[in-house]
């Protein structure tokens, strides 16, 4: 637990009686002036808790079903200096109980914490998998999980955040905007621990990847940069080995907890309630009780208990430790997994709490669905017809991903092939704001885009080329610059979760330096350097107009427009030469104007007809 | 032109001196009170209209830009009585032309027009291919196409209105309670007139099917059962034969009319600036004026000429042969053909205007689009971000066609198969009114539901009683009910549009009697009928609240509930024998109940299992 100290703060004799209390700490000045605390301590019940300190109140305190937790409502009045105070606790006949606690200042205001946007793109990183930059931590005794082996995809392989910090200047030089790390918290699990989305602990950072102290580094030197630090979050579960699962304070604490207690002894063998996934439940009118029931409180694997948002003891923990790591972090954003699993209420008020106390920042929501309507559904200032108010940002759009791979793939015909996505991007007429909305070519739940797209690089540069110009968020996946793939399992978690060559100590291949990639590796990571780069300052893709163009003969062209700035996208699929006539594009008012390559430099100007040699996505910008 | 006489008529001398004046007759007691005849007569603009009618004044009369056209403005006061009066059209230095025009009383109230709606079954009709009840307008000499070849797929086979007078019973004891026919009006076409989407005469019932008088002998007919007559009418294009495409009363009276007129003589070798198709740019707010305009100007096929409703003289020509057709029909509802090509705010104002005159009226539209958010947007009431709002109460539901098909082709997996019904009806939730919605196998444009079932009769039972319990307004081609198929070209218009077996004379098979008919042939017309009489006095099928539970083990169940009245729909992929656990469905209510399968009309009693011994539909009923 981090124990800092404010120069400001009164002496006090510090004593850390109480086996847990979270949130660790706390703060002054958040437009929220409840607090309630999780005290954890044998018999803690049978104790009442007393405060000191001026402008901080008990309000209530509740004691759970296990005797073993007290919940305390703080109430923090507007006024109350930064500092420390003691937790009394009393029971008779036992020796009072004594817990330090800090409310610390705050360090930016609530304005500060900007969010990714649409002028960002995020560089999605598997931690384990990314680079090993502390050695000294791929072990640590007293973890269930206690070896690494990068022989084996489902191991732990050793990165690190260390690893990370390392590299922020080969992520930043790229021209990457952002970080979002799959989950970074203990994930004390016996097995396949490496990915994160099973958090015994959410107060601590895994020691496998680090300290809290390596966290916040890698934040300040994201910060340093301008970049964003996209925390991954994960509110629908835990992991089983989670610290209390031995002692839940409630009886419904997590969902099916009768069924897990009575088969607690056999549980690992599979004997759990498991969600059936439907997600379509959450919007369907004509869904039966049974399945949204089934879909909300069914476990999401049988290693990862459902967390009962209904416990609005449960509920609150949530939304305080989402807000402690925005605040001790200084993030830039929130990734929530599963989205649509947890009770939608709930995610409704867990966004609504954080955007209220920071309403500049950003929170993307993972729901998987190729479904347009559900993917507006959960963005913020939808008109849902039941009346939903979701207070999300930024859904995920899993659909415009799959239409990018089936344009690229299918052959071209009236129905298919480029009209994919043409027809996918005109789809935003039903979103609240498009460039809101997350997108990717891939992500660490899928094949990697080189794979889906059969290996073909020009294919490749056209998907990210794309994704990279419509109004958008992109997310690109760390080893996509150099064509990492997963050709021999395709869609196989541990090889899709490969390790980035250059990331380990020996590694022959160091893709940072560029040593030993092939032509096509350097081509493809100098392709999106090129691009991403072009883009930082791009205002006509960061909030330019849209105009697209109906695919015809196998091109389809998009133009983003910002005041004199026009950004022309020619996808092309012709692998003959072929005239494309300008003139259907005039309404552009391009006739004239010289134009500059973005990837190659070179300047055309823009006339009758242009001449596309080979397939591929021309690049094109008015701004040089 | 029908020249009907009220005997409360003051008696005038009548007088028919002008070649063509539309519409042919109105009526007194509209809630409009403007009426805009199209008057066409040699030279008519050098000449003054004038009338002497209590009531009746001329607001404005509009020159054309050919001489041969004059637009009468006429407003009829709300106490205007029915008669007939004499439009006397006055020229210096040429004889006056007399022009007898008839306002009939109106026979019903406005709210008398009751639309169709989810208490019917819509029974399509292809009118040459349904039943040839008057052999003598076969051939009508005087029109272009003025044979007829039962062996051509393409010609005309002699199928007319009284065919269908002749089998209302049929139709009607099948349970069918509404008969959309393909358009009747004339198609004086060189070619293929037979399907009727290519008019000549907007105000004239093809010869070939009959008279005028037979259509409305086929409205009475029908009324009399209480069943419906929807006529399908084309706003968007018309036949390249139509009378005034040789002398074009405006400039701008058809799209791309300029480039016609300079190509007329080889036009009919195929030059012409057809559509792109691209229904979406109806919607999608990037795309380019030059693909919205040539989606809406460029004509559907060469040898239909696209109307321009921005013209508003075409615009009001089209509203008004509208209400024309109703009022004179006594229609039961309009089913208005490929609705997203002319103008959408044209669209709105037309469907505008019939539903101001008929509160109680149904408009169908067609808009052949998978994607849900389109199907919604088209539908009144729709919350569009755009604003558009279309005074449309049906669209038609091409989506869940194409998922009902998967839904049963498709191996169960756990994106495949049921799931896709499932998930598709669940979409429901983005739609105003879902029981407004038309659904259907098939159409007369597409492969048949046997077809595109390849030949599986139980799905295809499973398909149309999926169609018949689900919240929507089911539409069933003619022939499908004795598994009609094309199985030897599939999707062959021409071959999709067979003829009815028995609607000719000598025919070996007679589906009306049952004759010749294979025992599949009558074991699906009888499940038909009987389902579609059942489903005649369902309330829980017309308006009772849906619950559906998602696919398990290839088992996907739907209830509808009004009242007492539970209907369900078990759906079963299995071939062999399973068990299915009836406890899942406990929040229904049912335990312990006793059912009747509607079909066979045994009884079961809900209980914990229903065992399930061959793939199908199990149609129960708690109302019997």
């Amino acid at each position: 637990m981090p124990n800092n100290h404010n120069t400001d703060v009164p002496h006090i004799v510090e004593k850390n009686d109480i086996h847990r209390i979270e949130p660790t700490n706390w703060w002054v000045g958040f437009k929220n002036p409840l607090l309630q605390l999780l005290v954890h301590h044998p018999n803690i019940s049978e104790y009442v808790p007393n405060i000191t300190y001026s402008g901080v109140s008990i309000e209530k305190f509740h004691k759970a079903d296990s005797p073993n937790y007290l919940f305390i409502d703080l109430k923090i009045s507007e006024d109350t200096q930064p500092g420390q105070f003691n937790i009394r606790f009393k029971n008779e006949g036992s020796e009072d109980l004594i817990q330090t606690y800090q409310l610390k200042d705050r360090k930016h205001s609530s304005e500060d914490f900007v969010g990714f946007n649409s002028t960002d793109v995020i560089y999605l990183i598997t931690p384990d998998r990314f680079a090993n930059g502390n050695p000294e931590n791929d072990v640590v005794t007293g973890l269930n999980e206690d070896t690494i082996n990068r022989h084996d995809d489902y191991a732990r392989h050793g990165g690190d955040i260390q690893g990370i910090i390392n590299h922020i200047d080969y992520i930043d030089d790229m021209g990457f905007t952002g970080i979002w790390s799959c989950p970074l918290l203990t994930n004390d699990m016996l097995e396949s621990s490496y990915h994160g989305y099973a958090i015994t602990d959410y107060y601590e950072i895994d020691p496998r990847y680090g300290s809290l102290k390596d966290y916040l580094h890698l934040s300040s030197e994201l910060k340093k940069r301008g970049m964003k630090l996209i925390m991954d979050q994960v509110a629908n579960h835990c992991g089983l080995e989670h610290w209390w699962m031995k002692d839940l304070p409630f009886k419904d604490w997590i969902n099916h907890q009768g069924h897990y207690q009575e088969n607690i002894e056999n549980w690992q063998e599979g004997i759990s309630k498991t969600t059936n996934h439907r997600r379509t439940t959450n919007q369907d009118m004509y869904a039966s009780k049974a399945d949204k029931e089934n879909m909300n409180v069914g476990w999401f694997v049988s290693v990862m208990p459902d967390l009962n948002q209904k416990n609005p003891f449960m509920a609150r923990y949530t939304i305080q430790n989402s807000i402690w790591w925005i605040e001790t972090a200084n993030l830039g954003g929130i990734r929530q997994d599963t989205y649509p699993y947890p009770d939608k209420y709930f995610m409704s008020v867990w966004a609504g709490e954080i955007m209220k106390e920071y309403p500049n920042f950003s929170i993307v929501g993972e729901e998987w669905s190729y479904n347009p309507l559900l993917i507006g559904y959960w963005q913020d200032g939808a008109n849902n017809r039941d009346g939903y108010k979701s207070n999300l940002k930024s859904p995920m759009d899993f659909a415009m991903q799959r239409n990018i791979v089936n344009a690229l793939n299918e052959e071209e015909s009236w129905d298919e092939g480029l009209v994919k996505i043409y027809e996918g991007l005109a789809n935003d007429f039903h979103y609240v704001t498009p460039k809101d909305i997350m997108i990717f070519p891939d992500n660490h739940d899928m094949s990697r885009i080189f794979t889906l797209l059969n290996g073909d690089i020009e294919n490749t540069k056209m998907a990210l080329g794309y994704i990279l110009t419509v109004p958008r968020i992109p997310q690109i996946y760390y080893g996509t610059e150099i064509l990492m793939n997963d050709f021999d399992k395709p869609g196989d978690h541990g090889l899709v979760r490969s390790d980035f060559p250059g990331g380990w100590e020996g590694d022959t291949v160091n893709a940072f330096t560029g040593e030993g990639l092939t032509e096509e590796q350097t081509e493809m990571q100098l392709y999106l350097k090129i691009l991403l780069n072009y883009r930082k300052n791009s205002k006509a893709i960061h909030k330019g107009k849209t105009i697209h163009f109906a695919p015809e003969n196998g091109i389809y062209v998009l133009f983003r427009i910002f005041e004199d700035e026009v950004l022309v996208n020619i996808i092309n699929k012709n692998v003959d030469t072929v005239l494309l006539d300008l003139n259907r594009f005039n309404e552009i008012g391009l006739q004239g104007k010289t134009l500059k390559n973005i990837i190659t430099n070179e300047s055309l100007i823009w006339d009758d007809t242009l001449k596309l040699t080979k397939k591929g996505s021309l690049l094109l910008t008015t701004k040089f």
